[in-house]
């Protein structure tokens, strides 16, 4: 299936190019391309846009503009006002994730559809709400519900874009698998095997529950093959020395002279 | 049952006071109150945050600065990174809406948590990714990826919002919860120490990439505060036998009768 076209977003009297401009680049993040301005309060084009739009050029030359709403919608089909929830309605109120469904569908089934946003100050009207399929109402916390215009054309076009990409990314980085158990297994008890030398399971009848312990809070890393020689070069390097170090004492202690013998003269202490 | 507490923002490196007043403003927005900052570029406080948060100044008013992301996010148990998706990394890769829910779930158990974001230009170190239990990837449009910071703040703090509106049934850690990440780091240097005694960085340029590596896979299994005390005792096991000879050894060479002296002929080689 081809992707299906991605709403139209109508400004109604926007009045700073810079909001403008972060309208359009948040609406290229996310994949829409069409913008139009209903009676701009600065008139069209202005240069501060593109400053703000951060490279979203295509987004700001393909832009329309309309003198109302009516005209501005008046080949869409779907369109949601997005506002603050209004204090007495008879018309739908949605969430963001609602109506990016609804718009999905009808745009999936070949429908042009739009989201309408009111302007800085004063919002949309209710004339022209009346005009759209329902009204958006983004989740704020009442004590702080200004919320910036190009934030609010964000949360709905993300919430497009979740749609569009139906394919969650994967908990994993494509590469690495993780290692199989028997890799895992040969490493547990690797470490299991120093850790025994280095009198770490104390009592001894704690061992059992004590590596079972390690072996679940390793595990859960889900380490990849190369992840696990990673970590068996880690438990070498760290018991390596007291191998090497005790083979000396035992050279020592084994050759006549004491200390001052050929194979254990040599030898410095270890880093 | 009362609201977990929300996620701690930490901005690392942000450049524009601007873009700090309009995280401020869309944290208040989505009910979102602690914001942190690692080296502001331009220091702390500035006025022109306080324009650009349209009234958010409790935010503003109650930020800590610090200097390092690891000092920032010390306090904290689970840390999501938010930035776009690594070529390559064995880190869990998540959306905003997954890693929302995780992050409500581990607060509504009574953890503090947070949201790490890189500043305007650079972005966020690999070694401070290493950190966090995990990377946000915001869905963006791969033709247009540049996205401003206070819209990928709002994007996450709208998820973390629609849940507590949604307010479903937390799903409760089995088992202890994770540990905090300045026990996590100590365990870290403490390994790390440890394999730099044993030799293990090799060649030692490469001691930045493989530390960072360690820590990403041991990262990934979010041990709890008692497995950090359980894995510092194996770290602790592995070590202790070389140092421990490594002293006998010194005090052999340093006595004058070489082996035979009183000091060290108690000891056999340990177990």
């Amino acid at each position: 299936m081809s992707e299906p076209l991605s709403p139209v977003v109508i400004l109604d009297k926007p009045q700073l190019a810079d909001n403008i401009g972060a309208v359009a680049r948040v609406m290229a993040n996310f994949g829409l391309s069409e913008l139009r301005l209903v009676s701009p309060r600065d008139g069209w084009p202005q240069d501060r846009a593109w400053a703000a739009a951060s490279g979203a050029d295509w987004v700001l030359e393909g832009i329309r503009v309309f003198d109302s709403v009516a005209e501005a919608i008046a080949d869409l089909t779907t369109v949601f006002a997005t506002t603050a929830r209004p204090r007495e309605t008879r018309m739908p109120v949605r969430t963001p994730r609602e109506s990016a469904r609804l718009l999905y569908d009808d745009a999936a089934s070949g429908l042009k559809v739009g989201l309408l946003f009111g302007g800085e100050r004063a919002g949309l009207e209710t004339t022209d709400i009346a005009l759209t399929a329902g009204i958006v109402t983004i989740p704020i916390d009442p004590r702080h519900h200004s919320l910036n215009l190009a934030q609010a054309v964000a949360i709905n076009a993300y919430e497009w874009r979740t749609l569009i990409l139906d394919a969650p990314p994967p908990k994993f980085r494509e590469g690495a698998p993780p290692a199989s158990n028997a890799l895992l297994l040969g490493m547990y008890e690797h470490l299991e095997a120093e850790l025994d030398a280095g009198g770490f399971f104390h009592p001894p009848e704690k061992k059992p529950s004590m590596s079972q312990n390690l072996r679940v809070m390793l595990g859960r890393a889900a380490f990849s093959e190369q992840e696990v020689a990673t970590f068996r070069g880690v438990i070498h390097a760290l018991a390596k020395g007291r191998g090497r170090v005790l083979e000396k004492l035992a050279a020592m202690k084994s050759s006549p002279a004491g200390g001052g013998g050929p194979r254990s003269g040599g030898g410095g202490a270890e880093g």
